[in-house]
């Protein structure tokens, strides 16, 4: 299983490269077949090339001037599950906007991820 | 569904109540036939007496200082689910441990709570 230390680089990481605008970065995190729910609910995203399409489009829509890691990553003890605080910074309409998300990650024995879904809705999205 | 005023008047309450250790006030937010898994991964407790007996056994356990939400409670846009960032302070073994948990809830249109998974692990017990 992934150490305690790795799935805290990955959030930390994600939250990196989505402030680099890096699509392709961040869909090296996951593994070949993974799924993305964003937000929850949502249709599911499967496999790579669906999930880089989804960061390409978010990333060019949103524009993200700062996504960070704002709390302590939440691990479950058999190390394939973690749940992350992040807020995502960015633009809409030209108003600096705050989004508040936590983000439930899986994880493979290699320690890419195998799935996650995003838990945020409009309460969350604020002037920043 | 539920309104976002109500959801998050949920939480808090809900560590309010761990708080004052009322284990019957806490299973009073439930629906009659809810499902809680704390931590997540754990088998599902199933319906209010089982969920009453596990927060009693908990409270008599951890005899918790302060239960409180520590961040923006996460709400889906279907107003259904919310995932709430909590801490937990409590002694164990005569030492004060700070406990960093995710909760994610979904609710009925009613606005009682109809499954709980808690997101923790030993990497989120450390001194307070």
């Amino acid at each position: 299983m992934p150490s305690a230390d790795h799935i805290r680089r990955v959030a930390e990481r994600y939250g990196e490269l989505l402030t680099a605008h890096d699509a392709d970065g961040v869909a090296s995190l996951y593994a070949e077949e993974a799924i993305v729910e964003d937000p929850a609910g949502n249709a599911p995203l499967v496999g790579k090339s669906e999930i880089l399409a989804f960061y390409r489009g978010a990333i060019e829509r949103a524009r993200p001037e700062r996504v960070a890691v704002t709390g302590p990553v939440r691990i479950l003890a058999d190390g394939m599950t973690a749940a992350v605080p992040l807020q995502s910074r960015s633009t809409r309409d030209g108003r600096l906007v705050a989004v508040d998300i936590i983000d439930v990650f899986t994880f493979d024995d290699g320690g890419l991820i195998t799935s996650m879904r995003a838990y945020w809705g409009p309460e969350n999205v604020n002037p920043a």
